[in-house]
C-alpha cells in the first residue's frame, strides 16, 4: 500500500540505522525501549495518525473554531481524537513515569510527532502545547504546583498553554506590560491582555493551566523584570477540587491563514480584578525560565513544518505515480502513450528536491532528540555539555532553516497536482498554508537567523560550532572509504571548511563596527549553516546505506538505500553550488540594506 | 500620504523615465497617448483601484461564489465595480477603438492593470480573460462573428472565458476529448467536460461567451487534431438578438486555496445534446490560434502574481515604518526606546528583497509591453522580428520567474508583519494565498521552464537569446560610464557572459543524449536567465537614476533615485553570486533526477 503522512521506512532508517536509537536500551533509563518496543510504538501513532487523525485533517479545517459567549468550541472530530490521545497516554512521550510520562526517548519521541503533525497539525499544537506548559510545571514548581497540576496536565485531564504576547510586545517579550500584585495569602493578582495564544480557550479539556509572563509591580524594565506565573482557567483548590472560574476571558479567535482547527486567542486576564495566579519559579526569572523551554517549542515548530512537508511529499509522490499526463520526453511521435507524470524530468526533480529536505530535516530533529537521550544517559559532563551545545547550536537550524525548507516543499508538493493542487479537494494547498504558521511563532525566522549568529555561534567561545563541524567531518572521513561516496565526501568537506572561515567572519564582523551589516547577512548565515548540516545528514544517511549495500541487502531494502545515495547525490551536486554562491555573499558584505535612507526605500 | 497597491512614483518611473513612453506618442497609432494623457490614464486607474477595488479585497475572500441552481453568485460588491469598469471601458486597453478598444500603449496598460490586479486580482481576472477571448475573435473571427460579439465582449456588456483544460487534459491539452460535430448549418454541436474555467459561469452579465477547443469528428490525434469554436451561454441570433440557452451548464464550482472571488467552473457542453458553437479560425488549428493569445495570457499571469507582490511590498513597508517593535541593535542599554522594525538589519533586508524583485519584475513586465508598443510603430520588419524575439523569449520569465520570486515577495511581506501577517486582518495572507495560483496556471511554471529551453533559446537559430544579450550589454556599458556603477557594469557583465556560456552548453546538451537530464535542469536555467534580466532591468533603472542624479534633481527625487541605484547594487551584490552557483549546478549537469529508479524515490 502506498504510504501516507510520511514514509516509515525512512522514519525506521533515522532512527534504527542512522541513529541505532537501540543502543540507548543499554542505559537502565531507556532499558525497555528495546527495537521492538520502539516499533510497536511507532505502529500505535503511526495508525492513530493515519486512522484517526488524517481523515478529520480536511473536516477541522473547513469547520474551523468557533468563540460563542466566551466559550471555544473546536471542530468537533477533535474532541474524539483528544480522548484517544488521553487514553493512549500520547502527551507526555518523554517525560518522568511518577508525573505520567511514557519516558521514552526523545529521538523516538521525534518520531511519534512527525507521524501526528504530519497527519494533523493544527490538533496536535494543542497536545504540544500541553506539554510544555507541564513541562515548566515539572522543572520550575514547588512540590504543591506539582501535585495540583502537573499529572493532570500529562494525562490530559487538563490543558496547558504559553501566555507571552501582547499586542505591543511580540518579537521583544521584554515590552510586556501585564502585571503582578502580590495578595496576603501569597498569590498574585494578574491583569493584562495576552494575544495570539494558541488554545487559550477550548472545550476539550475541564481546565486549562496557563503560564503566564508578567511583571511584578516595581520589577526593572525589560526581560529581567518578568517573573512567571500559573493562572488556571479554573482556580484549583488546595485539596484538588476546581474552585471559581478565574477571570481569564477570551475576548476574541483569530482568522487565520491555516491552522483553522487551533484556537488562536486573545485573552483577558483580571478584567474583573479577579485573575489569580501563583508564582511559578523566583520573582524575575520568568523569562530564564521561559527560555528553558524555547528549545523544546523551537524544536516543536521544526517538527510541525517536517510534518507537513513530509505529507506533502508523500501526497506528491502517490500522485506523480498516478497521474498520467503527456508524452514521455524520449518518445517518438505524438502516438506515444501518455505517462506517469514521475517520468517528466521536472517532476522528478521536484519530487527528488522534496525528498532531500524533507529527509535531511528528518534527520536533523531526530539527531536533536537523540542528543537529549544521550545527556540523560551519559556520565561524562564533557560529553553532556557537547551534546547541550550542539542541540543549542542546532535549535535555529531545526526552527528557521526547516521550516522555511518545509514551505518550499509544500510550495512545490501543491505545484506536482497542477490546478488540482490549489483545490481543497487534495491536501496540498492545506499543507502550504499551515506550515506558513512555522516562519512565524515561537521567535521568527529572522530572530532564529539572529539568535544563531548573535548568541549560538560564540557560546562556549565557540565550542559548539567547532563540535558540529567535527561531526560532519567524522561522517566525511567515513564517506571517504566507501566507494561511489568519495566525490560526495570531498563536496561536504569543502563546504564545511567554507562555513567555518564564513563563520569565523561573520562573527568577527558582528562583534566590530559592522554589527548591523553583520546582521543583515545573519539569514544568508543561517541558510549557508543548514545547507551544510543538510548535505551531512544527508551525506551520513549514504555512508549507513553504502555499508548495507556492501554488507549486502535484500531487493527492497537495496532500492531504498540507492535512494538514499542518490538523495545525498542530488543535494551535494545541486544545492551546494547555491552554497558557495551564498557564502560568497556574505564575504562581500554588501552593507546596501544598512545604509540606505528610511525614504529611499520606496512608497514615498 | 503612504502609498497603497504599488509604488506610484516607480510606476511613473518606469514609463516616464525608463522607457520613454511618450516618444511612442510621435507615432500616430499612439498621437494622443501624450505624458499629459498617459498620467490622466493611471491617475484615474489608480482611484478607480484605491476606491473601489482595494476595500472589497478582504470582503469578496470572505464571500466568495456561490452556485445555485446552475448560476454562479460572484461576490456582491463585484457588480459595482464591474459596471465601473464598463462605464470607464477599462477592459479593452490596447484595442482598437474600431471595436470598442482604447488603442492604448501595452506598456501604459501593464502599468494600469498593476493598480487593478494590485487591488483586487480575483476580479480583476474575470476581466483580463474577456478581453483575452474577444482578442480570439478579433485575430481568427469571421466579420459576422466580430459583428456579433465583439464589441459586446471588449465593452464589459458580455464577458468572455478560455475552455481548454478537461479532467484528464490538463498540461497536455492535446489529450483533450471534447468533440465537435458539423451540423448541416455550419454550425458544430459541441460535447465533452471541461473543467479549471475561471469566470465559466457568474452572474455579472448576460451572456457569456467560449472559445473552445475541441476535435472534430476524425481528426487526427493530438494537438494538430485540435479546433477552436466559439459556443456562448445564450445562443446569439443572427440579428445580434438572444436566443435559445445553450446546453452550456455549471455542473461545479471549485473550493480554492484563494482568489475566492475569482469562480473556478466544471463546465459541460451540450449534456442535452443542444450545445453548438460556430468555428473560429480554420479546422484542426485550433491549438495554434490558442498559442497566438498564450502570450498575452502569460504576460497578463505574470502581472497578476506581480500586482500581489506589489501590494505586499507597500504594506510591508507601511507596517515596517509605523510598527513600533524592539530596540535598534546598537542602542545602549535596555532603556533604549522601541524603534520602528524598519530600523532592524534583518528587516531591511527582506524589504530591500522585495523591493528588488518587484521592481525588476514591473521593469520586465512593462518592457514587454513596450516590445508590443515598438511593433506596432516600427515600419522595419528586422527591427519588429527582433522585438517579437525578445517578447517571446520574455514571456516565460515573465510568467515563470516574475511569479516565482512574486509568492517569495509575497511570504516574505507575511512575515515583516509577525503574527498578524497570518491573520486575516491584514491583506498580506491573502496576497500569499492568491498568488501561489499564478505558478499553476496558463502553463504551470515547470512548463514555463521546459518552453524556454525547448522552445524560446532555439527560436530563430538563437537570435531572441543573442539580441538580449545585446540589449543587456547595451545597459552595461551605458553604466561604465557612469561613476558608482562601474562595479555593478562588470557584475552583470560577467554575469550575462556566464548565461551565454550555460545556454549553449544546456542547449547542446538538450539536444544531444542528455535530453533528459538537461530538461532536469530546465527549471534552474530559467531562474539564472531570470536573475540576469532582473540584474539588467535593475542595472538600467540605476542608470536612469544616476544620469538624473548628474543632472540635479528635486531632493524628493534624489531619495528615490538612490534608492534605484541601491536597489540595484542589493541584487548584483547579494543575489548573482547565488546565480554562479545556479549556473555551476547546470554545469555539473547531475544526473540523479533523470536516472533515478521510481521505486527509489521512496514511500514504498
Amino acid at each position: 500500500m502506498a504510504q501516507v503522512i510520511t514514509d516509515k521506512r525512512d522514519v525506521e532508517f533515522v532512527l534504527h540505522e542512522q541513529l541505532e536509537v537501540e543502543k540507548l536500551a543499554k542505559h537502565e533509563r531507556f532499558a525497555e525501549f528495546t527495537k521492538k518496543t520502539v516499533d510497536l510504538i511507532l505502529s500505535e501513532a503511526r495508525n492513530l495518525a493515519v486512522k484517526e487523525m488524517l481523515p478529520v485533517f480536511k473536516i477541522a479545517d473547513e469547520e474551523g473554531c468557533k468563540l460563542e459567549n466566551g466559550t471555544v468550541k473546536v471542530p468537533e472530530p477533535f474532541h474524539r481524537i483528544y480522548d484517544l490521545f488521553k487514553e493512549g497516554e500520547w502527551i507526555a512521550l518523554c517525560d518522568d513515569p511518577k508525573w505520567g510520562g511514557q519516558g521514552m526517548p526523545a529521538a523516538v519521541a521525534q518520531a511519534v510527532k512527525n507521524y501526528f503533525y504530519g497527519a494533523n497539525f493544527p490538533f496536535t499544537l494543542t497536545i504540544l502545547l500541553s506539554h510544555g506548559a507541564g513541562k515548566l510545571v515539572e522543572r520550575f514548581g514547588t512540590e504543591k504546583q506539582k501535585n495540583l497540576f502537573l499529572k493532570k496536565m500529562y494525562n490530559g485531564e487538563w490543558s496547558g498553554t504559553m501566555l507571552l504576547t501582547e499586542p505591543q510586545a511580540g518579537s521583544d517579550v521584554g515590552a510586556l506590560t501585564t502585571t503582578a500584585v502580590k495578595n496576603d495569602d501569597g498569590t498574585y493578582s494578574l491583569s493584562g491582555n495576552k494575544i495570539f495564544i494558541s488554545s487559550g480557550e477550548h472545550d476539550l479539556v475541564e481546565n486549562i493551566i496557563h503560564p503566564v509572563l508578567a511583571r511584578i509591580e516595581g520589577a526593572p524594565a525589560g526581560t529581567s523584570g518578568i517573573s512567571l506565573f500559573l493562572a488556571p482557567k479554573i482556580w484549583v483548590n488546595d485539596d484538588g477540587s476546581l474552585g471559581e472560574p478565574n477571570d481569564v476571558v477570551c475576548t476574541g479567535i483569530e482568522e487565520k491563514m491555516g491552522i483553522h482547527g487551533s484556537p488562536t486567542c486573545s485573552l483577558t486576564l483580571g478584567g474583573k480584578g479577579q485573575c489569580r495566579g501563583t508564582l511559578l519559579g523566583e520573582e524575575n526569572k520568568g523569562m530564564r525560565a521561559m527560555f528553558v523551554m524555547m528549545n523544546e517549542a523551537r524544536l516543536d515548530v521544526g517538527m510541525q513544518a517536517l510534518g507537513c512537508a513530509s505529507a506533502s511529499l508523500q501526497n506528491a509522490l502517490n500522485y506523480a505515480r498516478e497521474r498520467v499526463q503527456g508524452r514521455h520526453l524520449l518518445a517518438g511521435g505524438k502516438d506515444a502513450p501518455p505517462v506517469p507524470i514521475i517520468q517528466h524530468p521536472d517532476v522528478r526533480r521536484m519530487l527528488l528536491n522534496m525528498k532531500a529536505y524533507t529527509e535531511g530535516g528528518r534527520s536533523i530533529i531526530y539527531f536533536i532528540g537523540f542528543c537529549e537521550d544521550m545527556i540523560h544517559v551519559s556520565k561524562d559532563p564533557a560529553e553532556i555539555t557537547r551534546y547541550q551545545g550542539l542541540i543549542d547550536l542546532l535549535i535555529p537550524i531545526a526552527k528557521g532553516y526547516v521550516s522555511d525548507r518545509a514551505f518550499e516543499v509544500c510550495s512545490q508538493g501543491v505545484q506536482i497536482f497542477g490546478g488540482y493542487g490549489y483545490t481543497k479537494e487534495y491536501p496540498q494547498e492545506q499543507l502550504l498554508r499551515d506550515c506558513k504558521i512555522t516562519h512565524i511563532y515561537e521567535g521568527t525566522n529572522g530572530i532564529q537567523a539572529m539568535d544563531l549568529l548573535g548568541r549560538k555561534l560564540g557560546l562556549n567561545k565557540g565550542q559548539p560550532f567547532r563540535d558540529l563541524l567535527t561531526e560532519i567531518r567524522k561522517t566525511v572521513e567515513a564517506a571517504k572509504n566507501l566507494s561511489g561516496l568519495e566525490d560526495l565526501a570531498e563536496k561536504t568537506e569543502a563546504i564545511s571548511v567554507e562555513l567555518e572561515k564564513t563563520a569565523d567572519f561573520i562573527g568577527r564582523m558582528a562583534a566590530s563596527d559592522y554589527t548591523l551589516t553583520a546582521f543583515s547577512h545573519a539569514y544568508t548565515f543561517m541558510d549557508v549553516t543548514g545547507d551544510t548540516v543538510t548535505a551531512w545528514m544527508l551525506l551520513w544517511r549514504a555512508v549507513v546505506a553504502a555499508k548495507k549495500l556492501q554488507e549486502g541487502a535484500k531487493s527492497k531494502d537495496t532500492v531504498f538505500y540507492e535512494g538514499q545515495i542518490a538523495t545525498a547525490r542530488f543535494f551535494i551536486n545541486t544545492v551546494l553550488p547555491v552554497t558557495f554562491g551564498k557564502i560568497n555573499v556574505i564575504l562581500t558584505l554588501d552593507s546596501t540594506a544598512t545604509d540606505l535612507v528610511e525614504d529611499a526605500f520606496g512608497g514615498k
